[in-house]
């Protein structure tokens, strides 16, 4: 169900030739209401494509009655042509729905530079079949029509005490957000404003998303949306919501590391004993952006002093001669020198766990990322995208 | 000839078992004067190997009578015990050469955290072996016993009025530098304080060895040495000289691109127009360490898409909407959009050109990197290194 879960939404996907595979590419989700508020996060690429110029504009006030997106194109580098493309979509929308273009969020995926005037007539198609089609269950066609090189849909649904919140996502490459990552939308039936749907949007995702760094590549056109239709009349319980959104979230997230392009681990970094979550945070993508790490870990190579170097680069407070390595359970290196041999790890499972101790405080967090493998290379080769 | 070129030097390399291979692994420089002087610069990793620990010390004085170099073992993250090894190393070195240990640079590369007592003994067995067998004409023979993964030695001479530089590089992989990169031996005959070596030194390596930026991954036992004996008894002009130097840099260099593991393509991202040239080398940089622009360039696809994603990650001074980008001379993107067709764009040339317009100013830099191959992943995933 993903983002229809929660009472007061529809949703629709549809086919609109975008994509040459004729799969679905253009999705609709409409808040119903009774609230229309909304909030957004987006990428911290200046870069930004043509919807996320848009959509930081039109969820100022705090209000979004609906989110357009398209695969099958980024709208990204397309000139004032494909701003005019992402303004037409939201007031095509707008006209349908009888409410503010202002109020529609446009989001796009797909190759950057692709923006021209058969992109624009058949996103403005689809966009039109894709009202008429609105169902109240059509959460899962929606998530079909956002993928891309995505080998299946990620949907969540987490329920609350009276309320729930529901979530769709799709992102298998470029994976390193700034604030975000890749194309989220999140519905909820809570009552919230929208400076409260703000707040918690940005909590969660500051640990969830934003610790996601597949392939250290930031995006042009990232963004996460959340909608609040209040449907369901109840308010809920601060503490409580932020945890149920940010374990929607945590479960979007991992559904993208699980599916990154090519990859044979879903690696698990763990950094602890930091003398800052700014530290942990620093150390943990600075070894989760080491190509020689990942290949190593390809490889089922317990290659430590790898994770040793990668933390070297960065400015975190440690002393590289006290600093505890983990891999799988197995501590392989202590105070800067070799510990357990390394043939007692098995990194043969997916998953994959590094354990990081800087033994410098208290502060600690976990950063999500990939192997670097043949079938990356491969793909981000042999296809633009 | 490499580093025995210059006259006032002798060289040497011998196979002491450190390789599996049974390949030369220990090489010797020794500089026999009539200066001494020397400089040298050290990899910005916080996490150092023992060599780069005891060679910081060592050169403070600006009086380098020899360099003892081994691959086959990195000595870093082996603790006290792998310190004592690169202390017992100089001392073996001194000794036999009637020298203080203090002016002995000692270099290693190979595995992090290979460092035991037979590496010990067999380091210093094949030091005493070297300089056994020193000889004015050693240093071809040093060159070998330094490679690693390289598929061949990397060497260089250059001549001035009356003067020579000689140089040797070793170097395939974890090829980003904070200083330096990998490690390199350079001679001169010419007369030259310590002061003016350090400060030659620092300005030909900011530009050459610190612009290589092959994976994005900073090695822990990074050095470049350059030993001056003044054999030639001439006193070069300063900016003859400071050019020299360079362009024996510079080429040693782009022979450790040539040579990167699995790369198919050398690439040189020339960035012009920049407010500053800490600006053009951030937004070259930034370009390099993406590698989704990295495996584009494998595959022969022109991916200006890529090449923008990146520069808009950087802080550089730069309007998104109005950067030109040329591959091969043909410029794909102009003022953010879409230029001459990426069919024009020939990419299967090893040599590759990505020029960068950031119509922000007058400054420049040159940043070389290679492409993300099926083969780099191989050659980091199959072996530890």
């Amino acid at each position: 169900m993903s983002v229809t879960a929660p009472q007061g939404f529809a949703a629709a996907g549809v086919a609109a030739g975008l994509k040459s595979t004729g799969k679905p590419d253009v999705a609709v989700v409409v808040n119903r209401g009774p609230l229309k508020a909304g909030a957004a996060v987006f990428t911290s690429n200046r870069a930004k494509a043509n919807p996320i110029l848009w959509s930081e504009v039109a969820v100022r006030d705090g209000v979004v009655e609906a989110v357009v997106l398209n695969s099958g194109g980024a709208n990204c580098f397309t000139g004032s042509f494909g701003f005019q493309t992402t303004h037409q979509t939201a007031e095509r929308a707008a006209e349908l729905l009888g409410v503010s273009a202002g109020d529609v969020l446009v989001c796009s995926t797909g190759l950057i530079g692709t923006g021209d005037e058969v992109f624009r007539a058949k996103v403005l198609e689809g966009t039109t079949r894709a009202i008429a089609g609105l169902t109240p269950d059509g959460g899962e066609a929606a998530s079909l029509a956002i993928m891309t090189t995505d080998s299946r849909p990620k949907r969540t649904v987490v329920h609350g005490d009276g309320w729930s919140i529901g979530g769709m996502a799709k992102g298998a490459g470029m994976l390193a957000p700034g604030l975000a990552t890749m194309l989220v939308v999140l519905t909820t039936d809570a009552v919230l404003t929208a400076e409260e749907a703000d707040a918690h949007l940005r909590a969660a995702t500051r640990v969830s998303f934003d610790r996601l760094d597949s392939d250290g590549c930031m995006s042009t056109n990232d963004q996460v949306t959340l909608m609040v239709s209040g449907a369901s009349g109840v308010t809920p319980d601060p503490v409580e919501f932020a945890a149920a959104l940010r374990e929607a979230c945590t479960s979007l997230a991992t559904q993208l590391q699980g599916d990154a392009e090519g990859a044979s681990h879903d690696i698990t970094i763990e950094v602890t004993g930091a003398a800052s979550e700014e530290d942990a945070v620093d150390v943990g993508r600075s070894v989760a952006r080491n190509n020689l790490f990942k290949a190593a870990v390809f490889g089922n190579d317990p290659n430590w002093g790898r994770v040793l170097a990668a933390i070297g680069t960065t400015h975190a407070a440690f002393d590289p001669y006290d600093v505890d390595v983990s891999m799988n359970g197995v501590r392989v290196c202590t105070k800067g020198g070799p510990d357990r041999p390394r043939e007692e790890v098995d990194l043969t499972p997916r998953a994959t766990h590094v354990g990081i101790d800087l033994k410098a405080g208290d502060a600690c967090a976990t950063i999500w990322t990939n192997d670097l493998t043949h079938d990356y290379v491969h793909e981000n080769s042999a296809y633009s995208s």
